[in-house]
């Protein structure tokens, strides 16, 4: 019988209805791959056809590519109490890399898991943890330099890819895919990307592929300047409130609206106990700041962090399966100086942990002195670094200064030293940067770390708009994004000011959905423009439900649209109530294009010579292209 | 007596407090010019000292660009029924060029003025017009291409820089105006705005000053590319909805979030008599669109649109005191075809308009064939051309293309022309272009329109996300404005899909207000910093009040604040509940600082040497950085 409280069995079994509901007119798709078990999920969005005075033009679905995981599949059974499919597993065994323990490495993570005081809040099913067999190196970056193209890496590609080619054989697409030339700064993206490619990315540390062996249920993505330009939503509890069923909500919430990845930043009660029901139920890459659980141990006293409680909290966090590590090993004990003429100081969290650190032991800092023996326990899982930036900037004032790029240096020799150990590295990035000084970051980053991905915080352009900070880091997102940077953390509107709710999520993951699409329009990934392409379309012939359907948020474009009209009627109506129906620019290009399609040329020509005719035509016609609809 | 009935008085003698009510510890001041009747207004915004170890160090009022006009001066005196002080009037008459005519020139205008049934909804103290006199120039390009500096330029001086000046020679702002070195483009910015940079720049055509002789109530303000970047706002009514108290509601409410420039878009009833209230209590520059009147006059048939019916319209508009015009003289029965094979063909209003009329006629565009004339009209009352991109893209597909650029060279010779007459010039760009070629969009501006100021919407550079096209657009935006653009017109959430409301209006302005600081910050304008800095420091030292007294929009960030720290206890808090007490990194650094003071050294020095001194101290004091607070 269940050790669970039958009410927390009731919260937790099921998601809320507006987490799991399917979006309007889309259809989750599976991409089979070479292999049997490697099926990529996919949305497709259904379009309805154009009526024109030509007939009816049918218009094809539209794939895009999707972060929801099951959760959008009504095919799919949820149920949290069990957690996801450990869809990834087959492939981790079959690897005989790997071997399954008894019990728990780490000390804590043995005692949570059999203190009977905590039955009623731990999850049921909790896997035994793998580990790297001794000897042997189970990370992707591994395979990747041996030659090898795991199964994860064909996953990623064909992810990527949106179906790409199967498009481009298809005519009814071709007007669709039309893309402007991009200007991509130095990356080299190829006009497909296949399974090779991803592996010699991975291999040259370009690109990571976040994916623990202890987290089998995810479904693999990839990062890296030559592929799409990925975001990153951030959760978490707090001392103050938030419940486990609250925090797994807020991750399928994040999955919906697009997060490519989550970091768990849980300070809060029970941060073990939530941490695994997230990871058991995540489609998406799971990251931490260990630092924050290791400070909860010595109860928030810094200087009494030691490196022993610090590791055993590394490998209670890897073999409960966490993807990624922000690992602030760069703030050494000289840098701290460097910060005491800013107007901000240190405004990261885990910085200023280390910083305090260093400065009540006079000693340098202990993640730097052990980052050997951190590799080596982040490689026996496949965990993967975000060596963070501690010491970022934190107001305009203190951008691009010495501190930050000391570090910065400082990253780069640890990325050497974990790539010596085939463990996968990615950079994180500031902060506040003025839009002109953005770029200088990202030329260093990729200078100085070696090409590894880098991985920002926005950055903000102004420090002047709070309450509306997602819009100041997300043009600065967009910019970076464009430059190279392979996944934007997100900033939500609360930022700077209290703990974002669930609309300061969405509000947040839209924009750098929106953001991250510039870049990748601007950087010209292959089929990108398709999904502009397709909501334009829709757009100029009035199909109102698939402008909606093909938008980033379709629930808040109807609603937006239905504040003023709202019946059904006005769904096919030739205008909004923008412009009313005399004011209406969209439909004369139709007439012209019909006019040319009647006389059968080609419009330029028909248009040419045709002019003088269509007047007559026009005036005969009267008003009917600004008639009242 | 009153032809007004009471009704209507009592909803337009005041505005709601929301929009008067003067922003917290805010106060207006008013910076005097040479002359006694130059005096601009701003807004200072007082600080609370900062309580250190050291002891209290006072912080400096922040004085800030302010467009609201006497709205929030809680010593003028708001009365709609009498509209603003006419504030250049002395100017105007001073310069012996214009007189007053008996009556107005428009047929229109006549007409409505004298028509009884419209006399419940007239404003009551219309003034006489007034035009150039026969042979006279009266514009502000005529004045500064003859050498001579008018109070308009002088107060604009001012207003750009200010109090720079009195800044720079106070010790007490010296850390507050550091400022990072900008990246300006070839945009030429000297270090200080003197009367006789503003008259060179308008005289060169590189900046205009809209300026109305018939619109005297107004604050001149200046749009060119070596000043601050400015924003437009739209307001208008539409056949459905709004009336007149609302639209100047509106009015005010964007001038109260910081609109520089507003866009009387109205197509619904009454509009002449809706303008003339709105201008007469408007303390920015008015623009309008006259072919929508125009239009409106011939019942929407676009078709039986004539250059008498538009003539008038103009004179109409001119002698109520609109400061500037769109005109779509570009738009050539040429370049029509261009848009044939473009995924959302024509989508400005006005570009719609005069490509039907040229089809239907088989005619150029009577506004090219007639520009000449328009010139001669403009310049008699010194209004503002802003040459309408009556084909901009409306879509990413569409950017950047044949009929775009086609038609911008027009606007250059057309600026040409104009310039021959005197007559300020700025010109409108798109509208839909990816990151990655908004650049093309300002150096063919540039180079094609001989450097007159440019003037877009937007850019959006994505078109999936309707509902948040403020966004897609505020990306575009700062980096346009970054180029060189010198106003931005602001777009809503709801553009696409529906009218703005009240809501969607300040998120738009914001979102530009935004854009266009983030502009100037990378420009390097100076003191453009000087905010950013204050809101930094105010918040690394946790005055939250200040920090919301110094953003873009206070109430917002006050709001979301107390969203989980209601109480007045909070705002002395150190720390938010982002973090909690136990993970507030805002505190090391002025540990730091303090620590060096107290040693009398330099921060560095003292840091260097002292740091194993610091280490002991720390431990004494154990946790108490980060206890609870």
């Amino acid at each position: 019988m269940s050790a669970i409280p039958e009410d927390f069995i009731r919260k937790t079994a099921r998601l809320s209805e507006e987490v799991t509901r399917p979006f309007t007119q889309s259809k989750k798709i599976y991409v089979q791959g070479a292999r049997a078990d490697v099926r990529v999920g996919m949305r497709e969005i259904q379009q309805a056809p154009t009526h024109g005075v030509q007939g009816v033009e049918e218009n094809p679905a539209i794939p895009v590519y999707d972060t929801s995981g099951p959760y959008t599949d009504p095919n799919a059974k949820i149920d949290l109490l069990q957690g996801l499919p450990a869809l990834r597993l087959p492939w981790i065994l079959e690897r005989q890399d790997s071997e399954e323990l008894r019990d728990f490495s780490s000390e804590y993570g043995r005692e949570r898991k059999h203190d009977p005081a905590l039955a009623h809040l731990r999850f049921e099913h909790i896997r035994k943890p793998r580990r790297a067999q001794a000897g042997k190196n189970v990370t992707q970056m591994h395979y990747a330099r041996r030659g090898i193209i795991t199964p994860e890496m064909e996953y990623v590609a064909l992810r990527e890819n949106v179906k790409l080619e199967q498009l481009r054989s298809d005519p009814g697409y071709a007007r669709l895919l039309t893309q402007h030339r991009g200007m991509s700064w130095g990356a080299h993206i190829p006009e497909a990307i296949t399974s090779e490619f991803v592996r010699a990315e991975v291999a040259a540390g370009r690109a990571i592929i976040p994916a623990n062996i202890n987290h089998p249920e995810l479904e693999p993505m990839i990062i890296g300047r030559n592929f799409r330009v990925k975001i990153n939503t951030n959760i978490g509890n707090s001392a103050v409130s938030s419940s486990i069923e609250e925090e797994v909500e807020k991750m399928a919430w994040s999955a919906r609206w697009g997060g490519d990845t989550l970091m768990d930043l849980s300070t809060g009660k029970h941060i073990h106990e939530t941490r695994e029901w997230i990871l058991r139920n995540a489609p998406m890459p799971i990251g931490t700041v260990p630092i924050y659980q290791a400070l909860e141990k010595v109860e928030g006293k810094a200087e009494e962090l030691t490196w022993d409680i610090y590791r055993d909290t590394l490998v209670e966090q890897c073999e409960q399966g966490v993807d990624y590590f922000t690992i602030h090993a760069g703030v050494l004990l000289r840098y701290v100086p460097l910060t005491a003429r800013r107007m901000t100081g240190i405004v990261s969290r885990g910085g200023s942990i280390l910083a305090k650190w260093c400065l009540a032991h006079h000693k340098e800092n202990f993640l730097y002195t052990n980052f050997e023996e951190i590799c080596a326990i982040m490689q026996a899982y496949d965990v993967s670094f975000s060596l963070g930036d501690g010491l970022r900037p934190g107001s305009i004032y203190d951008a691009n200064d010495e501190a930050q790029f000391a570090e910065l240096r400082t990253l780069g020799e640890l990325t050497q030293v974990a790539w010596r150990h085939d463990v996968q590295v990615m950079i994180e990035g500031p902060g506040h940067v003025p839009l002109h000084m953005i770029k200088e970051n990202m030329d260093k980053e990729l200078a100085e770390c070696y090409e590894a991905p880098f991985y920002t915080l926005g950055p903000l352009t102004t420090d002047i708009a709070p309450g509306y900070d997602h819009i100041t880091s997300g043009i600065g997102a967009a910019n970076i994004g464009w430059y190279g940077t392979a996944m934007l953390c997100y900033v939500t509107p609360k930022e700077h000011l209290g703990l974002p709710n669930k609309q300061d999520v969405r509000d947040g993951i839209i924009t750098y959905k929106l953001a991250a699409h510039a870049a990748d329009l601007a950087k010209g990934f292959p089929g990108a423009q398709l999904r502009d392409n397709a909501v334009s379309k829709a757009r100029f012939e009035f199909r109102w439900e698939d402008q909606f359907n093909l938008s980033l948020d379709p629930d808040k474009a109807r609603e937006f649209h239905d504040e003023t009209m709202p019946k059904e009627a006005h769904k096919v109506a030739h205008f909004c109530s923008m412009c009313g129906p005399n004011f209406c620019s969209m439909k004369i290009t139709q007439d012209v294009r019909d006019y040319a399609a009647s006389l059968g040329m080609s419009e330029e020509e028909a248009l040419d010579k045709g002019m003088q005719e269509k007047a007559v035509e026009f005036k005969r016609q009267g008003a009917e292209i600004y008639k009242n609809a």
